[in-house]
């Protein structure tokens, strides 16, 4: 075989992630090309053109001179950025339609959820309690997803056509039919204001860190039928600053959350979030994405890249995301 | 005032639907007709010529010699066909942008919720359990809307926005894009052979009463990803089996069911119902459209009908919806 080999390098606990998994993938997308697993010390170094990394640990590509291309098998690339030894690269990161499709999935379940008032009608079910409250339309909520980008766009979409009012905030300017778009720090506040149901799919920058917290909470909407702002984060637990969540939700400024993403995974047990009755959380599922479509993925943007085509969603070190 | 009068007459026990309340929303849409609360013997029977109704007395209209036309304050009107006394003119039901809109919003929510595994998700958070499970995209799920009027087809046409499976089942036949269609009792085994989730959107009619029973339920398909089929029902009480049900979720023939209509309303404190482990309940509030919206729907069809005009969404008695 005379093309560069591509390199799995994956930490994951679990087991549809494994390495050998991902392997037997790769293996089936390139067929012509080698496949390993590292560590493995048999292989010559200066062969591998391409690298697959899912949390690998610092400087663990540095020793592949030969490396053209790094791709992120998930769509943020937080740890990797904080990862100084990465070699100076292209790095690229998922962004396909099935996993923007559950992501979609799990923002409209979770407005829907928060509008309706579920947490209320599951109370009364278990009080026995026939007791419907006024319900307002859609049309009475105004969303507002930070992020519009490949997740945030279609969210937005998907949420316009249930009827909410929507807003989106990204760095730079947009323009998305019936969707309000407002960008940069500029815009932020009046993008807050309007906002009954903050929806966050930011990437984790070191401008977005903890941006989720207290002074921003107390900039959104009060006066809506839900009676308090509601955030949904879907993004990364770094986003968040959980105490002022977990204060906020009890002193009122928020009046529910749903979370999928902590600054501490697994969430560990004495989180205060796992029994708050105004949190609905997730064991960070929103986009579990078809690991089938990842590897097609890879291997449809090594066969464009090795025929002279650019790579997609490449990651901009400069911005960190 | 020259115009013949508008007559209300409605029995509910919520605020918001008092007729009081009803008289001042029909005195600001129909500022120059007569508009009164029965029964009022003050007035000359024969000056009535509209009547909107909701849940009358059997015989409460007869009194009326030049009724022209009967507006049903809902969308249902199986309360109203089984009266023998209404008297044989026009019967038009609700049928308006905003309850359609809020139907589809309880629809993709509860398919959303079962279709992510949501008992199963706040299940593990009361038990302080971080334990994903292999989560399937929207395209694996089937969804099978029993009903393609006004609500079954904007439901149907949401939940293919976020990539379900939809098909329709309906007694006339129909083309939808995206959605596949059937119709009449021939197809309707095949529409249930292909069905994962089941959302019925049908009126109660003879024809439909206590359609959703067993052997309906041991129709649908085994081999989804859902493990057993789930049911959905925001029709009316009338069209389950309710006994059927039950059993069929402790057997396993269903999965899980989120249901918003029953028998008896308000559902008695002793139903199984209210504590079954798999049973999602909401109290008739799947789609509370605004009142305000039905009664200017009411006054706009008056106006086109004494312009010479046709009424829309006229009942066809015989077939009962
Ligand atoms: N919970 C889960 O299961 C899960 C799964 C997948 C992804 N995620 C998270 O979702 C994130 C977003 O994914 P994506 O594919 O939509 O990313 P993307 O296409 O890169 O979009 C990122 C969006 O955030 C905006 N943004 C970034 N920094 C900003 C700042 N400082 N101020 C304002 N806006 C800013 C960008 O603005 P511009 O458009 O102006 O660049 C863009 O609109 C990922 O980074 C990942 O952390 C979570
Ligand atoms: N839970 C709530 O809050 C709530 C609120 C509003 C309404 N509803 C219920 O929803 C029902 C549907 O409302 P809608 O406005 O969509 O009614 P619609 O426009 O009259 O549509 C009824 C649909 O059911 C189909 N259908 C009727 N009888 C059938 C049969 N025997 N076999 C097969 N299909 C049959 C009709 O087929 P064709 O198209 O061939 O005629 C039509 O597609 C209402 O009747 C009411 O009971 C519930």
């Amino acid at each position: 075989m005379n093309k560069g080999a591509l390199a799995i390098l994956v930490h994951s606990g679990t087991e549809n992630w494994s390495s050998q998994r991902w392997k037997s993938r790769f293996d089936d997308v390139c067929p012509d090309r080698s496949v390993l697993l590292l560590p493995d010390t048999s292989i010559d170094p200066a062969a591998v053109h391409y690298a697959a990394v899912w949390k690998p640990r610092p400087a663990d590509l540095a020793a592949f001179p030969n490396l053209r291309v790094i791709f992120n098998l998930g769509a943020g690339v937080d740890a990797l950025m904080a990862d100084r030894s990465l070699p100076d690269v292209p790095l690229v990161r998922v962004a396909v339609g099935d996993l923007t499709a559950r992501m979609t999935e799990y923002v409209v379940l979770h407005v829907l959820m928060h509008h309706r008032q579920e947490l209320y009608l599951r109370e009364s079910q278990r009080a026995k309690r026939w007791a419907p409250k006024l319900q307002w339309a859609a049309g009475a909520i105004s969303v507002g997803v930070m992020g519009l980008g490949a997740l945030g766009a279609d969210a937005a979409d998907a949420l316009k056509r249930l009827g909410f009012r929507v807003a989106g905030w990204s760095r730079s300017p947009k323009t998305i039919g019936g969707i309000d778009c407002f960008h940069g720090e500029q815009q932020f506040e009046a993008f807050l204001r309007r906002t009954d149901i903050l929806v966050c799919l930011l990437p984790l920058t070191p401008d977005t860190r903890h941006i989720l917290n207290r002074a921003l909470f107390e900039k959104l909407n009060r006066s809506s039928p839900l009676g308090a702002p509601v955030l949904i984060n879907a993004g990364r637990g770094g986003l968040q600053n959980e105490a002022d969540i977990l204060q906020c939700l009890d002193d009122g400024t928020l009046g529910a959350a749903s979370l999928d993403v902590y600054a501490t995974e697994p969430l560990p047990v004495d989180s205060r979030f796992w029994t708050h009755p105004k949190v609905v959380l997730t064991p960070h599922n929103a986009a579990d994405t078809d690991a089938d479509e990842i590897s097609k993925y890879v291997a449809q943007q090594i066969a464009r890249f090795e025929a002279g085509g650019a790579l997609e969603n490449v990651v901009d070190r400069g911005r960190g995301y």
